[in-house]
């Protein structure tokens, strides 16, 4: 048996049907079919072997959803279950950081389309316990982001405690700003959406923002001095990291969930004297992500989607490089 | 009336007696016959004007320890009662800080010797409010530099829920750093000291740190990578950062309580891939300060200091500038 699938055979190449035989079922190991699967940046930066860390043939794909279709002797899933799966596809349960229940921080950790073949294909084989059951409500096109992009939002919220009331921002809305808006309207927090696209200021206030700032103004942004308790930046560019960090009020943090590019340079005394703290946060836990799910489903909770069949993925790739997609794109098989 | 004191009357000058005539004591204020004073590096700043604030003739001082001599009708403190003074002498109270019990972001705060007349004295006045009854056991001389320099590295632990267990650096084993370490053995902590100073090696131990590694040599500090869950830098000094970041765990955080000159520089995704943070702290709430004297009185806290007359200020003041002071100087009336 053969898994049919999508492949870049060289960096910066198009994506070619490719088909692979896959790695035996072991005990904890689940087979999915994939009903669907998010684009996300990540996977381009893969494609185009921008973290050098890319071996070709490469499947992208790290937020899929499908049913299973066969599982080893020890995964706890049932045949036709419905599943969601995000970057993370394994885990050693042995360290400190899993026995903490973090196994996203686990140095042996293996990523879904790293070394892997990834989710823009028929089927996947990876360990059961990265294979999240989906609640029932949960629309499996705007679940599918959810996997990756919803819980890189939704983790930091929860490890730092963001409750109703507090003032949060969010820079960059897309993938994951339009996730984290919709998120922070749940949890009762007042949101400020930091976005360089001005004409997206209806959209980004029916997803639940209440105040949108133009970020290509340094002038907006100050005039939100000292207003936000969390600043969630989803941006992966290089930014007036100190005109940002002066929204924060006295014991902010601002969190960066994407990397960007050369070093942040931050004058000490600006953490110092308000107490404000700079921290990063890296996907979420198997806790998190279970978390993550159940909160969407009570609250309904989805991406906002724009879909193509996986045979259209090298169109749908090149929508999301231009950034024309509002807010995901989602491959359906 | 008038206070007698010593003071600078131009920057960067030796200290001369002076005397002043006080303000009108205030309903909420308390009037303290001054026995100690610790001097805090922060005074030589405010001495040389480093900081562009500086009024003269300036008296300096912020860790008093005193008796109460007259208190105005709404000062809840009593004649002839122990209390201390740190850097801070008042607040607004109405503010969002202030409401919140954190009085040290208070934006209107005012500092002790800040354009007002500090320690250095036989007397002072200020806000009964910001004056802190000692616990009976702790020594005059050893609690003085518990006000300021104490409850600096005491406040951070505190906020940061530094519990019993983990693993803590403390960089810079001067005033500061000397009592983080001995708080922290109470607190149950296991300490790594961060010493430039390899000849303190024994006595850091006795302070009750369980590692000593020199800050000079790289090497060393890279022995220590991914040990800590919180690492305290009381040296405002321009450090490698990055080889100290890799000295936390994934989630760990770096706190500075003294401001390096310069700007931070770091990498990004030092902080997104184990999800580390770096923060600020600035001295402590009056909460901060009341439990921090309850803990230090709990558990035979104090700092070791030398002592020295008032009147032996500008010597005292040079043993400070020289760093040969173990680990700081308090002056006694």
């Amino acid at each position: 048996m053969r898994f049919a699938a999508f492949a870049a055979l060289a960096a910066k190449q198009p994506l070619s049907p490719y088909e692979y035989e896959p790695a035996p079922l072991r005990p904890q190991d689940v087979e999915i079919q994939i009903s669907h699967c998010g684009i996300c940046h990540s996977d381009l930066h893969l494609i185009d072997n921008d973290w050098s860390s890319s071996t070709y043939p490469l499947v992208p794909g790290h937020e899929i959803v499908g049913t299973v279709t066969a599982v080893g002797r020890d995964c706890a899933l049932a045949l036709g279950q419905r599943v969601g799966v995000g970057w993370q596809r394994s885990a050693c349960f042995e360290c400190e950081q899993c026995l903490a229940g973090a196994e996203n921080l686990c140095a042996r950790q293996e990523a879904t389309c790293v070394g892997h073949m990834g989710g823009f294909a028929r089927r996947i084989r990876l360990d059961g316990r990265f294979a999240f059951p989906l609640p029932e409500s949960l629309d499996a096109a705007a679940a599918a982001p959810l996997l990756c992009a919803g819980v890189t939002v939704f983790a930091p919220l929860r490890r730092w405690r963001v409750a109703a009331g507090a003032h949060v921002g969010v820079i960059g809305i897309g993938g994951l700003g339009h996730l984290a808006i919709r998120f922070l309207r749940a949890m009762g927090s007042e949101t400020t959406a930091f976005s360089s696209s001005p004409d997206k200021r209806d959209e980004v206030e029916r997803l639940g923002a209440q105040h949108v700032v133009s970020s290509t103004s340094v002038r907006e942004i100050r005039a939100s001095a000292n207003r936000l308790d969390f600043l969630l930046c989803t941006a992966p560019a290089r930014l007036d990291w100190i005109t940002y960090l002066e929204t924060l009020k006295p014991n902010g943090v601002l969190c960066l969930v994407g990397a960007p590019p050369g070093l942040l340079q931050i004058p000490a005394a600006q953490l110092l004297t308000s107490q404000r703290a700079i921290c990063g946060s890296d996907i979420g836990s198997r806790d998190a992500i279970r978390e993550m799910l159940a909160f969407a489903a009570d609250h309904g909770i989805g991406a906002q989607v724009e879909t193509a069949p996986m045979a259209d993925v090298n169109g749908a790739l090149q929508r999301v490089r231009t950034n024309r997609v509002r807010y995901r794109m989602v491959l359906t098989n």
